[in-house]
């Protein structure tokens, strides 16, 4: 029996492991169970471990709380079994804010307090690509805004990206079959690594368990209740200690043909059963068509849902949904920037940052994409590899304005004509997307003095007006599109 | 006992007209009943007369069939009773193509079987603005691509038109008072002079009969169900025999806090019940917010709703209010071109151009205004005078098409991710709208050869592509906004 731990000091938050030596006893996946109990004070969690190939077995946990921590291994075998230790969990670097949790209904913290806006984007199976493009991504993630991603476990069989992967999260290959009672280290390892590379640049991974861009070629599209189960038990005892991992359980739920309502309540139910670190847990829905009604989201009001991803084409949307589920609105798909044929991957620079704004100032929260035709395929929404959108810098102005306003803001329903993001009496941001009026009617409170900027959201210039304002108050406006307002008690 | 008739010659689908000399007993518009029996072969038609001030009674007929007809008096008051005559209905000249009515369910055509695609536009108040005003609108539109406008018989208290008209449809005036039991001949004149401008250029009048814009200044938008009646059946006497005549029976009806459902079904069963010529009939919604679920549409699924006219910024609704009503679909307010402060009054040239096309190649009919800020306010939405955006040329290019383009156009779902109109096999109008691919792959019959042309909707440019079509094709595209692909059966 031998056990290494990697660190005794963990950060709050960050990644505790423990490596134990054991039998390759049948297969390990199925037939081995080892699991720890972690205490600290009057608490104790205990958490699965997994089977990581060879010899190993791994047991990883997240520690929340700064202090003595006690472990101890229990095992069907002996080897595994009893395994016992401490580590002590310390404060956590400055970049390390712990896991994103909701607050006040519509919004994301971080678990230390710190505001969480979501500015993503999408790389479906940048996992899957080769290393070096696998590279180039994270250096493209960090020039860019994004400090989210959405991306998929499985690999992807769609148009643009036919390539098969090097590595699969279950032993085989198309050729051999899969043996879905067996997992491939080296796929996970990969996974991890990318995870950590993610982690670094401070980007939330949201992470697709499951996706219908499969088609049968590899099966992991149609896997039994049982296979599922198994292999998200997995993936929470190798992920669930990844504090920057969100579980979306499905991106486009309602194309995977082989599944029906009850299977995708029963999947959230497992995760949020066996998740001990209660990571955000959603499900992003298709679009069939042009209209509002053949739109099947999920009920994101069920319980175990803890925000809502949606994909939908019109951010005006948001409002309602706000008030319908009193959980954050995320748009994980509002077509994406791009020209190649299809209707959802063809959209400009400018509406791309419309739809950005629109949704912002409506309290939601918007994920960007890029679909631009390439000679390689190397299109970012499915491969990553680079940007060459327009939309990506202005987002990065966006943020920066949504970041600096105060942290209390909330859209403000009484500022007719315009979607109004802000803290009455404090701070408005207006924007005018596609309306272009010549001057606009605002009403401060008397007694209070303001300044206001005139927006440029497209060429990102801010524009003060000299004025100082107060009351009822005319605003001349520059008559054209993609202008917002920033007004601020001074 | 005198009569005039001022043609015994009468082109179908025009204007007889018997005047008659009588008394002024009581208030003759109260107390005086003048009606007349129009026969044709076996047919009788029984139509009102009015009082016209003075010793003034007129009936008016439009006749719908050539040859000749007979007709006679019945009154309560002897001088008017029993005046009988003939008159000879002839062939129409060729800018006269009878009355607009529904064909196909979805579409509009005149009644000599021409087709009519609605190119609308919208001066609510134009007949309450000063003589030269309402010239210069008259000037204007003979420049434009309007064959509808939309227009309203009470004057308008509202945002950028708070003037005093000169003439009021009840007798009296807001310092004295109205006397809602006694109209206003000289105002009538007017409007029927109006209306006969608006015929001789081809332009059908969509007459809004009530509307919300009067807020109690004049009394309008809160007269008794007897008085809104003996109103109607007033107009319909005077106005029905006017080819071009459409009744909308209110503008944004849910605004008028004054009326309740059942008045509108009453309103609207009144004008279906006294109109011997089933002038085309609808009603107008208002949008209170920004959200689908906001805006209260009338049941257009009523059988006394001839069309659709309403009032709503997404023309990709029109596909599914098409499946559900049955009837055309005209889009009578989907915001203005414009730069006042007021969220529907301030989109761009651009936008209110896409929204044409969207609405057009979804077999829909949008209506155009303008809300230009203008020193004097006259803005074009109420007042008329001129024009000062950029969609109206888009429009007479966009109508230039639609009009060349085989009749049995509708709709093509089956052709994917891009609104299409066309006849399968035979004709294909896409339009990208915001969407810039760099291709697309059309399916064409194999067997049959197609030309293809690029379509610059904004810049009004048709580019053709050299290499003629058949079965499956790449067509290169410019990869920019604003692009419609024409595909036709060579």
């Amino acid at each position: 029996m031998s056990s290494q731990v990697k660190d005794t000091r963990v950060q709050r938050w960050d990644l505790f492991e423990l490596e134990l030596t054991g039998l390759e006893v049948g297969n390990p996946y199925l037939d081995v169970q080892v699991q720890a109990v972690f205490r600290f004070n009057q608490r104790c969690v205990k958490v699965d471990g997994f089977y990581d190939g060879g010899s190993s077995y791994r047991v990883r946990f997240m520690p929340d709380a700064t202090g003595e921590w006690t472990y101890e291994t229990q095992s069907n075998q002996a080897e595994l079994d009893g395994v016992a230790g401490t580590f002590t969990c310390v404060e956590p670097e400055a970049n390390n804010h712990g896991p994103v949790r909701i607050r006040n209904d519509n919004q994301f913290a971080y678990e230390d307090g710190t505001p969480y806006y979501p500015f993503g984007t999408t790389c479906y199976a940048w996992i899957h690509q080769d290393e070096a493009l696998q590279e180039q991504t994270l250096r493209t993630l960090e020039e860019s805004p994004f400090n989210k991603i959405r991306m998929c476990v499985f690999p992807k069989n769609y148009s643009f990206n036919f390539d098969e992967p090097e590595h699969f999260p279950f032993e085989g290959s198309a050729a051999s079959g899969f043996d879905f009672t067996r997992f491939n280290p080296a796929f996970f390892a990969n996974l991890e690594a990318r995870l950590m590379g993610l982690r670094k640049l401070g980007i939330e991974a949201d992470l697709i368990l499951f996706h219908p861009y499969d088609k049968g070629r590899w099966g992991f599209d149609r896997l039994d209740a049982r296979t599922e189960e198994f292999y998200l038990r997995y993936v929470i005892a190798r992920l669930g200690a990844f504090r920057h991992v969100w579980w979306s359980l499905a991106n486009e739920y309602d194309f995977m043909a082989e599944k029906a309502m009850p299977d995708w309540d029963r999947l959230l139910r497992y995760v949020q059963d066996h998740d001990p670190y209660v990571h955000l847990r959603s499900i992003h829905n298709g679009t069939k068509m042009y209209d509002y009604a053949s739109v099947k989201m999920y009920d994101h009001a069920k319980p175990w849902v803890t925000h809502c991803s949606i994909q939908h084409w019109d951010a005006t949307m948001a409002s309602i949904w706000r008030d319908q589920y009193k959980k954050p609105i995320v748009i994980d798909e509002i077509c994406y920037e791009g020209n190649i044929p299809q209707r959802w991957g063809n959209i400009s620079g400018e509406e791309m940052t419309r739809r950005f704004w629109d949704g912002v100032t409506r309290g939601a929260y918007v994920t960007h994409g890029e679909t631009f035709v390439h000679p390689q395929d190397e299109i970012w929404w499915a491969k990553g590899g680079r940007l060459y959108g327009e939309s990506a810098k202005r987002i990065a102005f966006l943020r920066e304005l949504i970041e600096a306003a105060p942290t209390a803001c909330r859209p403000i329903p009484e500022v007719r004509d315009v979607p109004a993001f802000g803290l009455p009496g404090h701070y408005y941001l207006h924007y005018y997307g596609i309306h272009q009026p010549l001057y606009r009617i605002v009403d401060l409170p008397e007694g209070e003095t303001f300044r206001a900027e005139i927006i440029d959201t497209w060429n990102m210039e801010i524009t003060p007006i000299e004025q100082p304002m107060s009351g009822t108050c005319r605003v001349d406006m520059p008559g054209k599109p993609y202008i917002a307002l920033r007004i601020e008690r001074i």
